[in-house]
């Protein structure tokens, strides 16, 4: 018989009754019936009941053993007593009947339990994360980002993708956060950067002709923990493709998104097709350009309608004379909502800096849509009517209105879109709505420096003709600010999985992208002569889309916080409590990469 | 039509004949042959040949391609002229008549042709990293490798192994070799370090009860470069099994090996099962722990042999008393080499720090063996006749001896049996001879400081009586140092690919253990706290591995240089050329991490 097991802790079934076993796992729990003890013995693969009483020749050392020891038990597998079996467990039909017990790794005290569903602090739950992990739902959330990762992984190669290793010790690449640096030993001044993307490999490795890339990357970011973003290292499903349009992307990823949310979905459905919407349509639709399409509402610009003449809303007119926008949020069915409803979303608007949001409340009366509230006295039937067609409402809906400069009016409208939507529990929650963002602005305006700049990546292709954009004037803002890019986002139920573009590949028109910008040839060369250098020797169009692995694995295993399914994360202060990370250095050490440390001032 | 391809430049047959395509590539060759151009288009899947002439309208943009040029051309397909099929390609029997060509990206003069098999610096190589990936071979072997990672990434789930990722920004790792550390933004003074192994973090995931493990795991190590080592990263299959014996662990990883390396050997043989050899044994056989057993030559000791009363050599007597001991390095058929063959032999030895490599030579005369040689006239034919049975030879063999303190004897014949079977072409070359080396000794004798010192892995388990080890007397040193461990090595054609063991998973063996070694409690609490308490709460028995995955592909690509099998290398110098690597920064940089420059002093 093997030294350790002949099954493993979830493998007997009543076919075994009669059988000699050997099992080693964990004591999940121990139970003293009345002199009879109960173990429940469990593994990766299972629990497996144990029993012993002091007929058999090893009751005195299972007497000795705690929750969570590591044993290993021979014994007889024998059918449960009618009425005690356990149908939740695969086991729960038999139990064994313990001959011999051998400790081998006890336990001392624990700082937490594993089994139960108590709540710890994260601090401990992180300080004992081998204990943690031990427990159903976290261990069972790993082995989820495990299955998903290796399902990732085998439709990309299906869709004739190639898997690369991308180097972890590079130079710094250009996503704007923060490096982590790297002092080297042998370039005395001198460091590394951990990559924040694979983005210039990846390029780099189409110029090399590889065609297809994909990596389960490693990304580096130090920037300040979020709920949804480990401060410090994440992984990428980073993904490049040459002689593409933004289409092929769509149609490489999308697959296999689809079906990997298919495998994973557990029941809920997945957008059978992602709805494509230009940026400049979710802004007005949604508020935003990530928006979560559970919430069925739409928002409508109802500007031109405040703008009538028989309309006297004055904040409002006031606002679009000085260039702003009304936006109207619908609620579907809220004219049979209290007052209270109305006064919560206002308090909330004023508490977002708005002066409040204005409602009309729509019923029927004699077979005429009315609308009443605070501001209807001021909208006269006809333009109530022309809303409300606008916004798609009928009797008994209600809408809310969002006035001010575009982008801030939009803004509120959105957030407030997302409000009424959970107010009146409009979303259907049971499914993954994906959707396509395109046609980002490749320039936005710079109020501050009162200049043109780069709206998102410099590095996408503008959606312009070649001959047309070369020639472009920088002095032409208007033309410059509607220009768009090859640029697109991947959103699932309000998150951002992604963003993707198809890369600008010719030197001479991101020279002049650059240069449209305000940047000086040189400042490209120098900060991306690597990059430049590399477009100059043959490269083809190209272009990809890195979709988030940690956020997908939080959206498949329904959690919100990313330490629920990374084995090992760091807290939020950016330590690794368990190992004791980061931790000081010696003086050697230091010397021999030509740093000394720089501390803060201590307070006198 | 698709805007950049309707096939690859692998795809068309024959068949395609009379069909209208749009392939891109590069142009790979460009030849003028009278006023009609050919240019050889290439991919990542293939090279398709493209004609034109001044009949079709693009024949003028023709005329300005160069190689490296990406274009896209439209063109009809016809039968290539009989006689000039090119039966190597499989688009070989046809080609593409362009009737329309756009250059999708120039290429400026190029630092290396991508063409041909020149050999170029490797200084320009890396720089121009992009451009030498477009090479027929360099291309190859990363393909390859990327297939030699699925393989074994297949292998290893179907093995019933788990992939996991475990952290990159951690702490250090007790493998001996430097570590890269990070600055800590949020904490000053304190610096992660980049683990040289996910060692802790295995086996925490095997105390946490996650059974099996496995992981391509990145791993960072601060060590000078060498031919098969990237001065910087690595890439290892690491593995880690729980309730396991080290003949589980064989079980597991061997069938894997073999497997990949069957799948990718090209027709060279593969051991269909791997040798055991214990660490002595080896030591004795094959004077080193990494035997390369395509060679077949058998060390013998022969040290009684020159201790026989009627040996006269007192040289090898000499040594014999000092502790020495001689061993017996077997050429056969070496009879009929000249005279040179045993000077430049011996000419070695003497570089090699010893007095020569004494010899004798066997001939037949009258139906018995006779030695001849520089010191046959020591040894009686009674004695020769011993040393010939013990090593194995035979009429027309010949026998070096290597004589000293063990460590040295044994180290020499090993240089020496390597070196006379490449002399007599000895080794089948074309094959994959693996073994595992086990019983590695677990202390060794430090002669510097007079004390026993950890021999290899001081967290292995020792191979010795539970009870009785922990009743060890640490001055019982001739006890310690015959102790083996549970540890082991897989080599394949004298290339160490891993060391590996059952590791010491209790925590009081382990204190026992470090103080044998004379490490007071203090040093193992201190350095591996963490490790240590989960060790305390629940471990259990586990080992592993982690076969180095560039080693093995450089084997399965047949290639010495380790650049040759990673998509973007640093140079030996830790440089990456082509992006710049490692570089300056500036002192923003520096204060928010706490440290300054400590510069090497100028020489005045």
């Amino acid at each position: 018989m093997h030294r350790y097991r002949s099954h493993t802790c979830g493998a007997l079934r009543p076919s075994d009754v009669g059988a000699t076993v050997r099992l080693s796992g964990w004591c999940h729990r121990v139970r003293d019936h009345g002199g009879v003890l109960f173990i429940d013995l469990r593994d990766h693969y299972g629990i497996t009941q144990c029993v012993i009483d002091p007929d058999s020749a090893a009751f005195k050392a299972a007497e000795a053993v705690r929750s969570e020891w590591v044993i290993r038990i021979d014994g007889r597998v024998r059918q449960r007593p009618a009425g005690t079996e356990n149908a939740e467990l695969p086991t729960g039909a038999v139990e064994v009947y313990i001959t011999d017990l051998e400790v081998l790794g006890a336990a001392a005290e624990l700082p937490m339990p594993v089994f139960g569903d108590q709540e710890y602090p994260e601090e401990t739950r992180l300080k004992y994360r081998f204990l943690d992990l031990r427990r159903e739902k976290l261990h069972a959330n790993i082995m989820r980002r495990g299955a998903i990762i290796d399902s990732l992984r085998r439709r990309m190669r299906e869709g004739g993708f190639f898997e690369f290793q991308t180097p972890i010790l590079t130079a710094s690449s250009p996503e704007g956060a923060r490096d982590f640096l790297v002092p080297s030993r042998l370039h005395p001044g001198k460091f590394y950067a951990l990559p924040q993307a694979p983005q210039q490999f990846k390029q780099l490795t189409m110029i090399a002709g590889f065609d297809r890339y994909f990596q389960i990357a490693p990304c580096f970011r130090d920037e300040d923990a979020r709920a949804d973003r480990s401060p410090g290292e994440f992984y990428q499903l980073d993904i490049e493709m040459s002689f593409v349009t933004q289409e092929d992307v769509f149609q490489a990823v999308e697959p296999v998104l689809r079906s990997v949310f298919e495998e994973f979905a557990e029941g809920k459905r997945v957008s059978p097709s992602f709805v494509r919407i230009p940026y400049a349509e979710a802004m007005l639709k949604y508020g935003v350009d990530k928006p979560d399409l559970r919430n069925p509402l739409v928002i409508a610009d109802v500007t031109d309608e405040f703008l009538r003449e028989d309309v006297t809303f004055n904040a409002f007119k006031n606002a679009i004379k000085a260039g702003g926008v009304v936006r109207a949020v619908p609620a579907p069915g809220a004219a049979s909502q209290p007052r209270s409803f109305f006064d919560k979303l206002n308090d909330w608007a004023r508490s977002e800096g708005a002066p409040g949001l204005g409602y009309i409340v729509f019923e029927e009366e004699g077979g005429k849509l009315t609308g009443r509230g605070p501001i209807a006295k001021f909208v006269p039937a006809e333009a109530q009517a022309a809303i409300a067609a606008k916004a798609g409402l009928k009797a008994g809906d209600a809408v809310f209105f969002s006035a001010g400069p575009e982008a801030k009016a939009a803004g509120l409208a959105g957030k407030a879109r997302i409000r009424v939507g959970d107010e009146l529990a409009l979303s259907d929650k049971d499914q993954f709505a994906f959707c396509w963002i395109t046609d980002f602005p490749m320039y936005e305006w710079n109020e501050d420096e009162k200049r043109v700049d780069f709206s998102h990546n410099p590095f996408s292709m503008p959606n312009f003709d070649h001959d047309a954009f070369m020639a472009l004037d920088p002095a032409d803002h208007a033309t410059i600010l509607g220009i768009k890019a090859f640029q697109y986002d991947i959103v699932c139920n309000g998150i951002e999985l992604s963003s993707g573009a198809i890369r600008n590949h010719r030197p001479e028109v991101m020279e002049k992208a650059f240069g449209l910008a305000g940047y000086p040839k040189e400042v490209l060369e120098e900060k991306f002569g690597g990059m430049l250098n590399a477009l100059k020797l043959g490269a083809p169009p190209h272009g990809g889309i890195a979709p988030g692995v940690d956020r997908i694995v939080m959206l498949l295993c329904n959690e919100p916080n990313i330490r629920e399914v990374v084995l090992f994360p760091m807290n939020q202060r950016a330590e690794d409590l368990m190992m004791g990370a980061p931790s000081e250095v010696g003086p050697k050490q230091l010397r021999e990469l030509h740093i000394r440390l720089n501390l803060p001032q201590k307070q006198g």
